[in-house]
């Protein structure tokens, strides 16, 4: 017998082991919320089985911005209300979240899905960096925002994008200094991502 | 927009939401679950949704001792290697799952579903008490061990059980001393509850 045993059934000590996968999670905790769920069948299981189910069935990552959606594009692409001239350049879909969150910036995104890194042998081929200088020729892009944290690997992937960008009439822009070396942008406050966000400088 | 929103889609925010009521989570955390899950698919998501989907279509409770079941008769009752002479009564499912861990206890179960309580207005027959007292008119029950935390509400209902039993040709005892005053079955080791079980006193 192991420790996620719950002797309730095969069927909720496999629900209890994939739950202490998740981050955040271990085998108590596992068994606390399948507990909980259970309990509040109405108002817990059966809702998170549908939404689980939902979710499972619809999502895919947006054609153009490679943010995670439900929709071939996702709610920001389809949003007419936002700037299509101002794209915003992050490394995964958690800093996208994390600046929607500060709601101080009404461009696209561009979710790279990394970054380059000699070490880790992530070639510039890896990312979705062909696709961005395709939205930035093609539909009248004038400022990409890089907001890519301030790492090695970070750094080197900024310059290789504006080395990138250099050829068309395009200004890239780096956050502003305030956001830490090395800081992941979903630990940040709001406020600190915003002032990063208004003060964005120029790169070279 | 919500703290919640994840930008990818009503289905993902909805997913979000019901994660975060869960025991333990909370709306960052939530978010940290959704998207590990989405993306490593195949090993997070798409097992999960089966596996809910799978607890929701066949979870119920056990018709002879109420743990949580996905049959009929859970896996304690379904085992022809435990004792059918003693029940071991606990408030709750999660004390039986705590009981379960220390693999000292090899009898049947009997969940109360709470204790009796006058300020709560939990009557005797809010609890599975007929069923306790005909399982041991009708299984040659020899033994009873009384499970339940050291609180007022737990020295009634164990009072209770105790008068009720009285009656029959049964040994009811509690739990040794060496369980805190207050304190909950799920949050003490296995060593506490070991000791605790092996000596177990008679109740007057």
């Amino acid at each position: 017998m192991t420790q996620s045993s719950s002797t309730g059934g095969q069927e909720i000590d496999t629900l209890i082991t994939l739950l202490s996968r998740l981050p955040g999670f271990g085998g108590r905790s596992a068994r606390r919320a399948v507990l909980a769920m259970i309990q509040k069948r109405e108002h817990l299981l059966e809702p998170l089985t549908q939404a689980i189910t939902r979710v499972n069935d619809t999502v895919r990552l947006c054609e153009a911005c490679y943010n995670i959606s439900t929709q071939p594009l996702c709610q920001i692409c389809c949003n007419d209300q936002r700037k299509n001239s101002v794209i915003c350049v992050v490394e995964t879909v958690t800093d996208l979240w994390a600046l929607e969150r500060t709601q101080s910036f009404y461009g696209h995104y561009h979710v790279l899905g990394g970054l380059l890194s000699a070490l880790d042998g992530v070639r510039p081929e890896d990312l979705h960096l062909d696709e961005l200088v395709k939205r930035v020729k093609d539909n009248g892009v004038t400022e990409v925002v890089l907001a890519i944290t301030g790492t090695l690997d970070g750094r080197a992937t900024a310059h290789y994008i504006a080395d990138m960008l250099e050829d068309f009439d395009v200004c890239v822009t780096s956050l502003a200094q305030g956001v830490p070396i090395g800081g992941e942008l979903d630990f940040l406050d709001e406020g600190t991502i915003t002032t990063a966000l208004q003060s964005r400088k120029s790169l070279a």
